[in-house]
């Protein structure tokens, strides 16, 4: 997945349009996913200590843990010292009364939906299934008020089912290993947003980290001693398992198999060595579908892997196989001529088609990326829409072909959180948008989306900053209705939820801190995070040009690491720019705060200077420098306090070109606003 | 561990005195723990891309890898992205070379040592075993310099050598059970800062942490789920290893005992049940000593247990053994009369004479709290000496006698991390002070120190901050020479290394912001936080009086958790008024401060408001308020701009006193301070 992402610029135009769809209700919650149907009445329900929660109906012990487990999060909220230690079963006069008609199954298509009732006395959450109940425990955690010295939940209805069966994550943990504690705390995450899939990229050029008791080499010699034990992906299992979420496993194949092919060269379709690759791209090394021996091998690795993956689907990558090595290899060729295989690609059929059958035997169903979509798979297979529009593509054009061909479905174009592009832009791809051109039954066929986070250039350290909260809001379009599509309110709840996340123990946040502290040496930080503030890391694939820049172990705790993407600063600084060319906004607040940004500098300076690991950031500060001098002039300007030489604008247009250079492998991201303030001068001083 | 500390008080008067002592040199180094000789040239080694490391002689594998994990290590203090990847053996023309003798066997008094010579082209580092390459790794990371853009290693020669040879740190996860990370980060701040023992306490009243494959019902019903597998403990012992870290069990016995008691109730002293204890205290739970049973379950259980942990000592824990049951019981007094054991003390060596058989048999040392060193016990056993003056006897004096009589024996009174104290009162603890009545053999009994981490009111999202940095105090009291101990020096320094530490993933200073925020629920976090620093945790035992305040399952993400001791505001203020009033300090800058803090309640009353879970901080935030508006006053009278109206510091010393009640379970630590300069305006008025 190494080409450009997706991302629907198309969408943007429909953002101030879509806005006035919301339902202006909706702005008293803090929700995220937005319940499908919320009704708020008067009374309101205290939370004290003797707050206490009673099981009813037929459930897994998975609802009494998860209970519990809601318990101990609400008094670390409110502080209350609850009396109640654990959820047992029923409980006499509880205030929560959880009643479940039936345990619930970790597969698609489970019923997740719950119906929560608060009244002044009692809180009535029913569903279907307890995993119903753990989405409305995760809703209910989210509607805590205060009043007057007091945490309570306000009367309310609320009705709620996801949009979409299918809402999942996607982590490569072979580009980097991700230990145990990550995965854990975004399971915990995914959890606190009802995503339900955690879809685990286990092998690529850059690692093997399925640790098979069948082929133990491997790990040994393609994994750099990191990857997950058996009893380690059963924990993880277990663990999502309480969240209620599946794990799906991807071995990728036959392209992205370098780190296979160190292990079992022999199994490759070049006869050579292999070696474990520590860049970014797209590579040769490739599985030779001609040999017995990788049908053999693939055998006996899924059987394994289905020991410990109960999930009912498996995923076998197929993306970006380019085939070098097949056009390459004069056996392969005869091999097809033989078997009337025309191209490449039927080559890669015929070996989709035989691992397919190896599945079917294991009771799995296969899913992969789209490329795995030809006329000859069988419609039992889930196909994994990743191509858009920088892949020379329509956006979801895989996936309606999917749909439309009798294919299940599922999105992750536009979903590519590692790419650093906005939360906006994720939150308004929707894999079944409005005006869609399918039939009911089609559409059926979609089965929801995936985030994904590619790890070339993410670490344990940066990861949750690179996840959250972002896929949050993913998470809401996944879940709620197509209607909940409010840029702004989208935002004002995001940041409530990022913070709910960070009780989790998530390090978003964190992470840019001690990043910056590394970076100052225990100097003051405030410096930096003012620049950092108003700058995203490069987008796309920008900032590893080529896959050569940064290898495996590269630093990844420099100043783009402290960068996140949707730099809140910015998005605001613009909005006030917005506001105030609209005579909504004081020109003194715009002014204060570029003000600010251009005596940074030397401030920065000071810090370059005791530590030479910011250096590639000098320029940057001063563009930033620079560029608040020039916003500060054109305000000047604007409010008739200065005369402005002639052409300055077109100076001043200029020094903002060079402005959006890149530094530290990041961009300043006021330069748009600052330039409509210079646009606004231009167009007085002409008029 | 329950009874009040052993806080040294004593040793305070002297600090002023050994400061005198320092090294003037010493002040140009970063290092803790301080090396034992160390050595300024003039020139300079220059770290860019090119940096490489090779090794020669005979070593273990842990130094490929711990010698790669510094090359990435300085990669990311560096940012210079270096081309070697990884550390493999020979290397032509590298930076650093490093020569070894002998692989390290990780075990007491295995040899530490080793020198570094920095010249302008080359670092040497030798040791005679790789652990000694691995503590010098560790101190060529403290000896990064910076000067015109560039990083280097500055010219130097150092010969260090430990102090002690047992450095531990011991961490109960029994009261609150540790996750796996938070074992990896602390075992690689232990390693950072040169500790090489982790004792793990593995069972107590609330809890039992070792899963047992023979005995699986004590996990099953005494551990809440929470236990470490055979594996996860080999996991540990890997990971300790590779950094040249012992890790030594401990199942504490006779008493403390109720988790064990839980499972097996038929071990008890008392024909009952139990159940799993949920406070803090000291507990009557206790193994019947006359039962042969019981002996057989040790055993078994050791057996076990020694197939895991192969490090040469076993502790029995054998603390605070009140014998209420056995003096309760007839059949055990019988067997007292019967085996003529004239009391409970007596009882309790019979009891620690056939387990430290068991244990002999199995190849192992036994090591218990200072309560087992009686008459009968053999001097192969090692005394921990954890009580003093606050448990009513003399700091030391168990260490002392146990050295006295033959004992090799460690001290942990004075090291408990856990009572809040400040890093000066550790830090001037000593093993062996200087004037030791001890001759030279017995002072050879001394092995050295273990800190303790006893965790009532400690969890996984905070330990580090209780923990670190001032551990890395502790630890170098335990490596450097006893002269090394200037109270300001070691402050300076310590700042330095509590940001290294925050590079290895730790935690300490990022737990702080995740709690206010949540606490504040988006809303500024800076009222709290000018706040929280110049309070600490209430010290000892007191903030959980009677043990029955805070459950296990209590909120620990309160106010009194975002509050660590050794508040250094506070410290630097109270530093300041002693300046200010010996005519060193500004009179503007203490107002300054005292401003800050006075204007502050205003903002914490609206945080308040918005978060009913602050209440608890609405008199401690007042009374910073109104004791900085005493200082205020006090200062504006000694410096004359104010007549006091009479009698104004005996009402402004009343109000000091009421402040210094506690608010959210921490105290305010400036009201010293503040009292300094009330008592000058005494004086000048008297005058």
């Amino acid at each position: 997945m190494n080409i450009k992402s997706t991302l629907i610029k198309v969408i943007f135009c429909g953002i101030l349009l879509l806005s006035s769809t919301l339902n202006a209700q909706q702005t008293q919650y803090y929700h995220m996913p937005m319940p499908a149907n919320i009704k708020a009445g008067n009374g309101k329900l205290l939370i004290d200590k003797n707050f206490s929660i009673s099981l009813e109906g037929r459930y897994d012990e998975r609802l009494t843990k998860e209970a519990s487990r809601f318990l101990r999060r609400l008094d670390q909220k409110s502080g209350r010292f609850f009396i109640q230690h654990k959820v047992t079963g029923e409980t006499e006069n509880a205030e929560l009364v959880i009643s479940v008609s039936q345990p619930g199954e970790i597969k698609l298509h489970e019923d997740e939906s719950y119906s929560i009732t608060v009244s002044p006395t009692k809180i009535d959450l029913k569903a279907k299934t307890d995993l119903g109940a753990i989405r409305g425990l995760e809703t209910l955690l989210q509607s805590i008020e205060v009043e007057e010295g007091n945490y309570y939940f306000k009367s309310l209805i609320i009705n709620d089912n996801p949009r979409f069966a299918w809402r999942g994550l996607m982590l490569d943990v072979s580009r980097h290993y991700m230990p145990m504690d990550v995965i854990y705390r975004n399971l915990d995450a995914m959890a606190a947003v009802k995503l339900n899939v955690l879809h685990l990229h286990l092998s690529d050029d850059q690692g093997f980290r399925f640790q098979s008791k069948t082929f133990p080499k491997l790990t040994e010699v393609a994994s750099d001693g990191l990857y997950y034990t058996h009893q380690e992906l059963r924990d993880i299992i277990s663990y999502a398992d309480q969240r209620g979420i599946r794990v799906m496993p991807e071995i990728d194949v036959p392209g992205h198999a370098t780190a296979m092919l160190v292990a079992f060269p022999e199994l490759g379709s070049k006869d050579t060595t292999y070696t474990l690759e520590r860049y970014a791209g797209i590579f040769d090394p490739t599985l030779d579908p001609t040999k017995d021996e990788v049908y053999v091998f693939l055998k006996a690795l899924f059987e394994e892997m289905s020991t410990i993956f109960t999930d009912d689907f498996f995923h076998i990558g197929g993306d970006e196989n380019m085939g070098k090595h097949w056009t390459e290899s004069k056996s392969i060729q005869e091999f097809k001529k033989k078997h009337n295989l025309a191209d490449n690609h039927d080559l890669h059929t015929y070996f989709n088609l035989r691992l397919q059958k190896v599945l079917a035997e294991l009771g799995k169903r296969t899913m992969g990326w789209e490329e795995i979509m030809t006329t000859k798979m069988p419609k039992s297979a889930v196909i994994h829409s990743w191509r858009g529009e920088n892949e020379g593509t329509a956006a979801r054009k895989s996936l309606n072909e999917a749909a439309k061909s009798g294919y299940e479905t599922i999105l992750s174009n536009g979903y590519y959180l590692d790419l650093m592009y906005s939360t906006a832009d994720h939150y308004l791809v929707d894999p079944i948008p409005e005006g869609s051109e399918l039939s009911d039954e089609e559409k059926k066929r979609i089965l929801g989306g995936e985030m994904c986070m590619w790890s070339e250039l993410v670490v344990p350290e940066t990861i949750d900053s690179r996840l959250w909260p972002r896929a949050a809001a993913i998470a809401e379009r996944l879940w709620s209705p197509g209607s909940v599509n409010d840029v702004d309110d989208m935002y004002r709840r995001l940041e409530i939820i990022g913070l709910e996340l960070e009780e989790l123990g998530l390090k978003h946040y964190t992470a840019r801190s001690v990043i910056l502290r590394k970076l100052t040496k225990g100097h003051d930080i405030t410096p930096l995070r003012t620049l950092v503030e108003v700058v995203e890391p490069m987008k796309g694939y920008t900032r590893n040009p080529g896959g050569t820049m940064y290898a495996t172990y590269s630093p990844f705790s420099l100043w783009a690491d402290a960068a996140t993407a949707d730099a809140k600063v910015a998005r605001e600084f613009n909005n006030n720019v917005n506001l105030y060319l609209a005579g909504n906004f004081d020109a003194k607040g715009l002014a204060e705060q570029l003000t600010l940004w251009k005596k940074n500098h030397t401030k920065v300076l000071s810090l370059i200077e005791r530590s030479p690991v910011l250096l590639e950031i000098k320029e940057l500060s001063e563009n930033l420098s620079i560029t608040a001098t020039i916003g500060l002039e054109a305000i000047a300007f604007i409010e008739k306090d200065i005369a402005l030489p002639a052409k300055w604008y077109e100076t001043s247009k200029k020094s903002l070109e060079a402005a959006l250079e890149n530094g530290g492998r990041t961009e300043l991201q006021v330069i748009s606003g600052i330039k409509m303030l210079v646009n606004q001068v231009e167009v007085q001083v002409k008029q």
